[in-house]
């Protein structure tokens, strides 16, 4: 439910009504906004006769939240959630566009990963990705280096100052992973492995969750709703393509509408994935040009300086040249965007 | 098949092999390039022996042809088609990104229309779109005003200068409907009539054709070869939007990525529909934006002054004002986007 | 809208009531009952006074439709449309499960239509498909021999006493098709052609609809309506295989769920083609046994004595032998499932 | 790869064969036809010189297997997989077709899962199914009573002597599960839960792998060659419906043609869940007599004597009067198809 305060009500008004709601079991969170200040509770909505609450000293009025997504929707948290970094790096609402860039897989040599690593930080990405552990559909295909990759992620790290992000698979090994990364990636095979969400909900730790390769928005965010729940806000929206009746062009479908529609309903930072989304590197630019258009607040790249020896997806992922063309003109993309002013009327539904 | 000519083949050489070829009935393109001329030739190979073709003067080399879409694919002709028109609009290749736009039905009251068609105009669009024939999924929606629609259309491009786009639905009407019109478009639904695909073949008219609703890329390409085996050359391919598994927040889903694929295997000009792709207005301009960067020829939005009272499409169609902020916008990414020089590693595939 | 009469109504206040509906521009359908009648009347409710109706003699009560399919739905019509034929045969109901057999397309050599007709008979089904006119995805491909292919199905007819249904594809062919043959069939691309709708909708022809590749239900039923609207009342819902991600091993995959789903909202006969959903022919006769058992009207399928020599559709093509096969299985499947009692409480929803 | 022997050849050279294989790190499976022997052997092929094989005595030829299923396919194990359960019931080739019935969810009182236990063994099946771990797309939805409800199902054995088939959705909580059941099923959301794949594989415990939401035929069988990877050998496919363009009447659709194009390609069971696939009650006895005449080898439903409130699924729940219903004609329907002979020539492809 969400607590609308007068807009005259006193800060231990405020903190007097959190803490009843606290102390019924419900999770709150409370925006203040520059008029008033509006609570929102989730929780068993049997466990609390609504007048009560609405009879406590400040409060203006009870809503129910009609959202499923109740932590995840803007119902109950209007402003944008902004994920920060502690090397000043952030995610989310009006921070810089981010770039994540490196190669799908870790492969054995830690030089290849270092020279990819270098390229991304050079072209001005914030963040190296790189895949330890690897969701396969064939049990015969590479299924990652799994710890070793990881050390070899966190030594990139050490080089270069990239923040680090890759995927984690189970939740058994969530706190692992999560020790040697800046942000877990849950992949779309995973979106609905209810338990590793729960368990990622636990950490502390960003999580950049993929949408399913045939996930509906609701789902994605409910999926997003499972780890907020278990108290980690952190949560980042990657949409990476679709499946559909055609994939002989691209490997997916890129749907970047889903940006702005993710950005209506909710406050979390929305990421695009053109490499899995289409799957050909020719595709790469002009779709990261379009996500920079779409309103999306980053972007993820496969980079990899000899793809048609890489262990996964190397048709997808740039070449070192590539990358570095591509950065170039994103940035003047970016700079572009930043300026152009989009008129309020446009909003209009 | 594909003839090549030696480099240093007399214009006379050239003729000849082109006569010979359309002597056994085959329909012939010929491309001068830079350094040679090459001779597309789509016909029945049985009717030729390869060696007696290869043996004549000034012929470098056969080629077969192992795209299916022989006449819409790049490798028969290699340069974009550019659609001029007489008033010097033109569509395709380096043309000037062209826009479309007007109300999804035309209405009873040709003032309203004259009302959207200045708005149209003043916003700086080249084209007036309208229906006057409506494929209705339900035979108890509005029909379209038929023929009367179409000479409310003719008099607003005379009162404003704009080109006229309406759709065809009937090979028995396509004459008709040339006749007012500029553009004959062919919609979703019958993008795999093949009648009618015939019939506007068969007219001197340029088409624009719509992907269907869940038409594959090489079906799309192969109703648009209908097209041009026919005889008309002037078609223009318009994605707008596929059905997937989710249509909540999003009528269908706008496949961006199509555009840069169409533009690699085809030569023809690539239009995209926002409007009928994401169904909600205030998606329209980040759509519109991210399509200018994907790198398309030209954009159609529906316009209506008063939209919940529209026939059809209410919920997709721009308000005048929108559409005139929006288009503001677009200028600017047009002309930033022309400015953007794609360096040539980006189209390595 | 639905006109309830009182038990006790007579039949001149039946006639009344549904004269003052004819005489306000409405379609209507009496539907006898045996304690009460019901008038369902299609047209425009703003043109009449509810109150007005219901005070007449007889009425008991008007209730508004809510289905949009109004002709074509249950609430209208609620007893099973039954589709009789001059040679006694009928489809839908109770009628006897009926088959529809024969080649994809018909080709130049009559002989071999009547060598498939005469097994097709002798297979035991009732009707001879076969196509003239072929929609096809290439324009390289085989079109179909038109006009002389009707002639040799209705000489096919004359030698076997079967009855033929073939595909009509533009509405301007409707009239000349319709001559030919018993069952005029609207194919898959065309479910949304509404001018061959409205055109096939004219005739007093049976017509067999078949349902788009990528059609919601409501649409197939809403296409159905524009046929109805138009005075035919004989047509059969042919599914024939959904286009979805994956075509791998099965050309579409085969929706037999919506048999029993077509089946409760309508009143119409529901055909299935195995063929075209499957395009494999091991898999027809599992799936031919299935459709039985799903609850349908008939089966349509292809029959070929050289698959791989057939101008479309081979590898989908029952060999003889194996359509003979088939036909004697199937046989006592429709038996078998005609003593099977569907007890009522199945039937709770 | 594929090693066939000599039809002379002795026990004694296959045996050789086999151990050689084996200690080249290969998994082997020995088929012994009526005519000769094949060994099939899945590894990494740079290990080994073919030559060196070739030329061992007894051995005839060795083939390359292509199916990227290697254990999962019939290449390699052309025979049935057939498991069998102490209590002598078995599933798979010519087993008798089975049924698994029971609640979606496992509810608090133990007494409701033994009146529905009763039911289900009283109606003929031989497995009672039930989730005790739920994977629910909300959060904030009922997510099962954990092992609480696995103890309830394990009296619900004690009670009946059914089987017990319940969810697993965790690697960790995998062994805890496989204490107390009969079959471990991964859900369709799970399918490509890796881990959770690996952590049944390595369990001795069958398993009933769920098909994705939207999975191919070759990942679902991709994802059963991971179990099958780690030497669990006993896996059951089930088809449950998959996702399209629409879920107004059905929640899914069943892919029935699934199930031949499953026999032909592997050698596991499969069985049809048509509760999950339609999601409503009035549609799994048409579908269920579908499902046996599709060749399946068991079928899954869900069934609760009081829909209305079951914690989930409740509109796809036959009530206990349905199912006994059902039963009484499925084992008609069974008892039919055991006896309708399938001539040979119906399995060309």
């Amino acid at each position: 439910m969400i607590i609308v305060m007068k807009p005259e009500a006193t800060q231990d008004e405020i903190n007097h009504v959190n803490e009843r709601m606290l102390g019924l079991g419900f999770k709150t969170n409370v925006s203040k906004g520059e008029v008033m200040t509006v609570i929102g509770a989730v929780g068993d909505k049997h466990l609390v006769e609504t007048e009560s609450i609405e009879s406590m000293a400040g409060v203006k009025q009870i809503l129910s939240i009609r959202e499923p997504y109740k932590m995840a929707g803007r119902e109950m948290r209007p402003q944008d959630t902004v994920i920060k970094f502690a090397n000043g790096v952030s995610v989310g609402g009006d921070s810089d566009f981010v770039i994540m860039a490196g190669p799908c897989s870790i492969e054995a040599d830690p030089n290849l990963l270092f020279q990819i690593a270098d390229t991304v930080k050079k072209g001005g990405a914030q963040f190296l990705r790189g895949g330890a552990f690897k969701p396969r559909t064939s049990p015969y295909d590479f299924q990652g280096l799994e710890e070793q990759g990881l050390k070899h992620m966190a030594e990139a790290r050490e080089r270069t100052g990239l923040l680090i992000i890759t995927e984690v698979m189970d939740s058994v090994e969530a706190p692992m992973v999560a020790e040697y990364s800046d942000v877990l990636q849950v992949g779309a095979r995973n979106m609905q492995n209810f338990k590793l969400l729960k368990a990622v909900g636990k950490l502390n730790k960003p999580v950049m969750l993929k949408r399913g390769l045939s996930a509906t928005v609701r789902e994605f965010l409910l999926a997003a709703e499972h780890i907020l729940y278990q108290g980690n806000e952190q949560v980042m929206l990657c949409e990476r393509g679709i499946r559909t009746f055609d994939s002989t062009f691209t490997r997916n479908v890129l749907d970047l509408a889903v940006v702005p529609v993710l950005k209506r309903l909710s406050h979390l930072p929305v990421i695009v994935d053109p490499s899995h989304a289409t799957g050909h590197r020719y595709l790469i630019a002009p779709m990261a040009n379009a996500t920079v258009m779409s309103g999306a607040h980053g972007l993820m790249v496969e980079v990899h300086p000899d793809p048609d020896k890489a262990l996964s997806d190397g048709a997808q992922s740039l070449m070192l040249d590539q990358y570095l063309a591509m950065m170039a003109n994103l940035k003047k993309v970016v700079a572009f965007q930043k300026e152009l002013t989009m008129p309020e009327c446009l909003a209009k539904a």
